[in-house]
């Protein structure tokens, strides 16, 4: 029988009408652990964001415009229904299909408090009932093959790596609960919970079909911190491994996880707590409210964005590691390619492989997007065993995909012309690179809202009538979840309009999806740095990724922009040169060749974008 | 007696502690007429934003950062604290000189909701009463010396300049109350009933102590359409010339102001009315909260913010028009400064003479900004026959002015070398051009949010660590006020996150500002045109105003700004050509010939560079 229909059946012998199931857990995680992934096991939607409601007869599953043609692989289209995840679609499938006076129920310990009144809402207008299930039916009926109980050792977190130690970031938080007056701080963040007390999770990995683990490093935890420096760690104590208690036993009074609303009530009699509501669910925030006053407070996230100068310095020899694998990737494929057919299954797989050559390497960031030709025009594109086009059946191949590295993660984007790229396919690339160094050279007054960065790497899109689909970039983590803030994006919001301050490390990825033709992105992550000049930032690009020439038309660069391209290889070729192999050395070195001749003779026009256009193919 | 007093006094004679002043009046206006400026004839303050707490023994005025300054030279500093317009700093001022259980006075026909809610809250955080006032005792109290009662004649406005008629407008505001279920629309702001009804106030000026008369000529009246097509306007029956009551007497009812509640309590037994709620009283706001069913509604002024090319064809003539007026100001300025002293006020009242040469002037479209040197890093800088420098004393001067012209307004600003700018004012103003130029030419997705555009004319500043503390730009109305919707501004907000779209009018106004040394702008009006590309918009610059090439470092700029200088001074040229007096066409075609000559030597570094950093005075 199928999961749907357990869930429906279970609705039938019920008094519920229906369920609403999400894709964040407990911890409104966007990449939970796989016992939590309640949606995908109810639906088998495998995208990282969705909203399911389940009546007893039919379902539905709300999505971004992203998951929209992926879902209908997923999930069988006669069963459920896929639908934009407007408020508008919400609203009319809700009056198509349900009944006035019938209950929903929600679980809420998996939605934020706006989602739950976003659901009042919904329920007031049409008449429905919403009630707050104590207990999940899923966690009832998904008991075979549901995986381990998500209980991965934790582990320290070297100082090494994390450039001050647990005591002084605590202290940090300390003096800023004593300067705004707040008793308490719950952290319901595990990244929050794993950056503060320097621990990460030894073996938090999802399973993923292509490359073969996806590893999030966050402790699925949460803590408090009160003002006079005593911190509670809410989880389960035979998870953390001996050496980590020892070294925090002075300091840290570990709790279950069930003690936390007791905890949060006893605190409260003392003062105010702060809470990042971005990330604590309805169950929470309802015992917040009902112990009195508490407020919103994202200290410990804004803290843990500005990287230290440790964390920086051990994000740049991550990225070296990373694109030793890449570069040796880029090689083999421009090799092979010409000889013999390669999926884009197998390239992920290759290049998933090259990575884990090297011993630091801990699994893929993000689950490996790897597409050619017309899958290269949905930018969130994952390749399946099943469903894998040949690379040699068009000139156009990206790969979107990172690695957990002790200190740091990756997560980049190259485009590589594996056949004759046609003009279009060179205009393209050309816009999206020249958006992507505009946004790599600017400087910026520090502390301006992310969201004022993003117009950048358009503009030279736009003057041809183009953009893109997606934000500019995210926030990055260091040995954490690939995203957070700030986000470089088109619309003001939390995330976009976090100040950018320097230590940050975000990403910087402008792209072009022509539907069902073809599609590129370029991604590259950026260090925020001080600039010469005061008040004002500026970037450091931080990937050591080649860009492909033979997909560059160098009349349309400017001459600072060929030399940004010139400077900006020779460190590439300066930071690899030990690390790689002669055959994939020597490929590096004529791609890099091209890019000074190129650069070399501005005023030939002409003549030297036409001997680049040759792909770095012709050296291999 | 002086007014302060008089309020104080009154005061101390009722049981109110104190009395809040605004700058708006009862239509929200940004620009009300004399007999309206409450705030200026309780404090003295000139500026067209700000707000007054009067207290028995003290008062506050809270203004933002362009007035802050400005505002000491206008108020007493004794008996009137200035401070910054932050919630924070209202909320220290009234924590130390309100006591509690005091009772505050505010006038609900001067305010937004927004506002009084504001109000409310501060009220129930500090302990304070807040008393909704059904007359205004300034009213009262302003007796001898206030302006005569605004009641300036309604004459009708050409539909040659409109490009429709109202029938057809008011059609279409029917459709979308058809299309979106409201019984009737309240249209409270006077630009919108202006544009609607195809009528303009007369005679509406302010005085103004430099230039003559700033001149807004948009009728203070309210109106309300009904989705039958009937419509309401609410306006003095004898302000309106016979004519225009003739031609509507079909389709309006005029009723007096008075009859506004009853008439929107009569149609909301019908159903829901929709009002703009950005110029909606929290009096009328607080009838249609009485009534019941309501929501906000800016159709009128978002159907008015998209010109008709009527209105576009008016507009570019009115530029033409000004921009005579203006190249002879500046031809005459470079002939006179190197011979006797001008002060800033006295070139102020050149540039309105000059302007009122031509019959269609009809008065300045906002007071005159006229700056040298050091008032110029005053952005908002208006000077005074008292106090005004001379422009013998800097080499930097510029000018903010604009005028009403049938089917036009204009609102530009040019920068002049009067004298041997220096390295740093050459650099600025090349950064500030390169700004300039990227607005003005880039492309962008048809109905973005007006804020996505702002970055593009900072970022050449922003290289070299500088930047400029206003908007970019802002909406412009045809024969209407100077300031209307899309602002391309920092922050995102109601008038920022308006899309853009073809037809509007808004202004290119990068500026840069040293502290008590020196500021600079340039101000032009775009035209939003469709591009060759689909979905594509771009600008049409439609001001026809030199730039001085003594000021700009042409090394600095690439061969496309170079090119597009050149273009744009042609079409200057040949559009002012039969415009000018010999000795102004002369002096313009000196300066074009500069510009040509930069451009033409493309690879001379230095050389093009040096010869044109010679300021045009040299051939006039």
């Amino acid at each position: 029988m199928k999961n749907l229909d357990l869930i429906q059946r279970w609705l039938g012998d019920s008094h519920l009408a229906g369920l609403i199931v999400p894709s964040t857990d407990e911890f409104l995680s966007e990449f939970p652990p796989a016992a939590n992934r309640r949606l995908l096991w109810a639906t088998g939607f495998r995208g990282s964001v969705g909203l399911a409601v389940i009546l007893r007869k039919a379902a539905v599953l709300f999505l971004d415009g992203r998951y929209l043609r992926q879902a209908t692989e997923d999930v069988g289209e006669a069963e459920i229904e896929i639908l934009p995840t407007s408020l508008a679609a919400r609203r009319g499938w809700l009056t198509r299909l349900l009944s006035p006076n019938s209950r929903l129920g929600l679980d809420p310990r998996l939605h934020s408090p706006t989602e739950v009144t976003q659901w009042q809402g919904l329920a007031a207008e049409f008449g429905f009932g919403l009630e707050m299930l104590s207990e999940n039916p899923i966690d009832q009926l998904w008991s075979e093959a549901r995986p381990a109980a998500h209980r991965p050792q934790i582990i320290d977190y070297s100082v090494r790596y994390a450039g001050e130690t647990f005591q002084a970031k605590c202290a940090a938080v300390v003096d800023h609960l004593q300067a705004t007056g707040l008793h308490a701080l719950f952290v319901p963040d595990p990244e929050d919970v794993s950056w503060l007390l320097n621990v990460r999770a030894a073996d938090v990995a999802l399973k993923t079909e292509v490359g073969d683990w996806h590893v999030v490093p966050s402790c699925t935890s949460s803590a408090l911190v009160r003002q006079d420096g005593r911190v509670f760690w809410f989880v389960d104590a035979d998870r953390i491994a001996v050496d980590v208690v020892a070294r925090r036993a002075e300091d840290i009074t570990i709790l279950p996880p069930e003690s936390i609303a007791a905890t949060i009530r006893d605190v409260a009699r003392h003062g105010s707590i702060g809470t990042d509501l971005r990330r604590t669910s309805a169950a929470i925030a309802a015992i917040l409210e009902e112990v009195g006053i508490w407020r919103d407070d994202g200290i410990v996230a804004r803290r843990r964005w500005r990287k230290h100068p440790a964390e920086l310095q051990a994000a740049r020899r991550a990225h070296i590691i990373d694109a030793t694998a890449v570069v040796r990737f880029m090689a083999w494929l421009t090799r092979v390619v010409p000889q013999r057919a390669v999926s884009e299954f197998e390239a992920a797989q290759k290049l998933d492989d090259l990575r884990g050559e090297h011993p630091d390497y801990k699994g893929a960031s993000a689950p490996i997007m790897s597409a050619s030709g017309p899958s290269g025009a949905q930018p969130h594109y994952i390749p399946r065993a099943s469903v894998s086009r040949k690379l040699n059946d068009h000139p156009l191949f990206w790969i979107d995909s990172g690695g957990q590295y002790p200190g740091g993660t990756t997560d980049n984007t190259i485009t590589l012309a594996v056949g004759t790229p046609e003009a279009k396919h060179v205009l393209a690339h050309t816009l999206v690179l020249k958006g992507f160094i505009a946004l790599a050279t600017t400087r910026f007054p520090a502390g301006i809202p992310a969201f004022r960065l993003d117009a950048i790497t358009r503009q030279a899109l736009w003057r041809e009538g183009m953009d893109f689909p997606h934000n500019t970039g995210h926030g990055v983590g260091n040995c954490l979840n690939v995203h957070e803030g700030p986000y470089i994006g088109r619309d003001p919001g939390p995330l976009t309009m976090v100040p950018i301050e320097e230590g940050m490390i975000i990403t910087n990825e402008p792209g072009y999806y022509a539907e069902a033709d073809f599609g590129l992105r370029i991604e590259s992550h950026l260090a925020v740095v001080e600039s010469h000049l005061p008040n004002f930032l500026e970037f450091e690009t931080i990937s050591r990724l080649p860009i492909d020439p033979g997909l560059v038309d160098f009349d349309r660069l400017s001459l600072s922009e060929r030399q940004w391209l010139i400077d900006y290889h020779r460190t590439v070729l300066r930071d690899l040169e030990p690390m790689l192999d002669a055959l994939s050395l020597e490929w590096l070195r004529q791609l890099v060749g091209v890019f000074i001749q190129a650069g070399g003779f501005p005023d030939s026009h002409g003549a030297s974008a036409k001997s680049s256009a040759v792909p770095p193919t012709v050296g291999a």
